[in-house]
């Protein structure tokens, strides 16, 4: 039996999500009936991370056990060539026999991008969140350096995600917001995890900083309310990118 | 009666191209669709160029009459309103009576993006020719520099085109082949207009010589040819993008 690391990029756009659900079409199962295929019987795979609805993945990773002796290379193009165009495998590799692509994952970083043209970009409208109210991106980044550091997150999480059961404390490493061109707005956060919508969530609080709606030090209250219903509204799905997933410690 | 120019942009995939066909969605019907229902009546459009099925365009440009007395910010919210999310209006300027997008059009500028990863992009599948091959980018910026200036484009024009009907001969003010990214090469060039498929077969013929299939200095020979069979094959439509449509001389 073989642990392999599965390195994979999905534009999130027709799918319920990274996680396998009844009647609902998801990138876990995608990937496991393309490795239905070549194993012969039912695989696993487990992801470093469960991408919404909508939302897409550069890099996400996911680990699996296989028996059959496959090359990786050769594996990689099989799982290709049974795959929607929409998700392709990047690449795979052989991992420790205890690898486990959720568990050991220990930092993540995600994008989110907006689109802040007048006129929403046709090719883009599936990639960037069009915000048309203009975004002083300076109190954005002063924001969001604010969340930067070990910090309990619950007023960044869903409310319907389950709140006590587990720790909400997480580590924001590294919070950028930077302007990649006249028209995009890009914000880049690596943690050493990520509550559920908390990301959108953080990116739905800056934006409103950006148009003024909220002073840039209003963050820190939020994040010290530990409420909810303290910070903005929630991003949409379709701007946010699992750009890669980090198993060395830093 | 006024005049009007309207600025578009689009994302080709899902369309048979600009032009009105029977039985097929086109962007040009798109847009007259959309100013009927302001106009009360039917409205002509007429295009810039005709960009083929699965193209894209960042600028182009459309003129039509209307008797409607809307203003234009008004109008291109409108049709905004009406247009389906693939199909942007980013303007709408009054303009001279014997203003026509087609005919009093000077420059076009064309883009055409190729992704050159191991494995393509499922973001960029829709806007980017994948070609894994690698590319000696130098000299295909050399290649393509042979091109500019006025010459007869036989060569590089789809051999279904009506030759001989019109003048092949046209002017390449500038051929560009960058590296955007790491992934991304960019073939961008301005002339005074194009033959069908031309901007997709000087890319293809560019790649080949990428690609070490044939020399730099091959293109040369190629124009001088008039021969569609001395040229490389057509690039796909979806990598390609109408950029900018000028209206001033140089």
């Amino acid at each position: 039996m073989r642990t392999l690391k599965l390195t994979t990029s999905y534009d999130g756009t027709a799918y319920g999500g990274w996680q396998r659900q009844n009647n609902v079409d998801t990138i876990q199962a995608r990937l496991e009936a393309a490795l239905a295929e070549v194993e012969g019987r039912r695989v696993t795979v487990h992801g470093a991370g469960r991408t919404d609805a909508g939302v897409h993945a550069l890099g996400q990773v996911a680990s699996f056990t296989l028996v059959h002796r496959i090359e990786t290379p050769a594996l990689a193009r099989a799982l290709n060539a049974k795959l929607p165009s929409d998700i392709r495998v990047l690449g795979v590799e052989e991992a420790d026999p205890q690898f486990h692509a959720q568990y050991a994952a220990k930092r993540k970083r995600y994008r989110y991008r907006i689109d802040r043209a007048a006129v929403a970009s046709p090719m883009e409208r599936r990639y960037a969140w069009h915000v048309q109210e203009a975004l002083d991106i300076q109190r954005m980044a002063a924001a969001g350096a604010t969340l930067v550091g070990r910090h309990d997150f619950s007023a960044f999480q869903t409310a319907a995600s389950e709140a006590g059961v587990l720790s909400t404390v997480r580590t924001i490493f590294e919070l950028g917001v930077t302007e990649e061109s006249e028209r995009l707005v890009v914000v880049e956060v690596e943690g050493s995890g990520f509550l559920r919508y908390m990301v959108r969530t953080i990116v739905g609080t800056l934006v409103e900083v950006g148009m003024g709606r909220r002073p840039a030090n209003d963050m820190a209250a939020v994040l010290a309310s530990l409420a909810r219903s303290r910070a903005g509204p929630t991003a949409p799905a379709h701007g946010l990118f699992l750009v890669h997933v980090d198993y060395q410690d830093a």
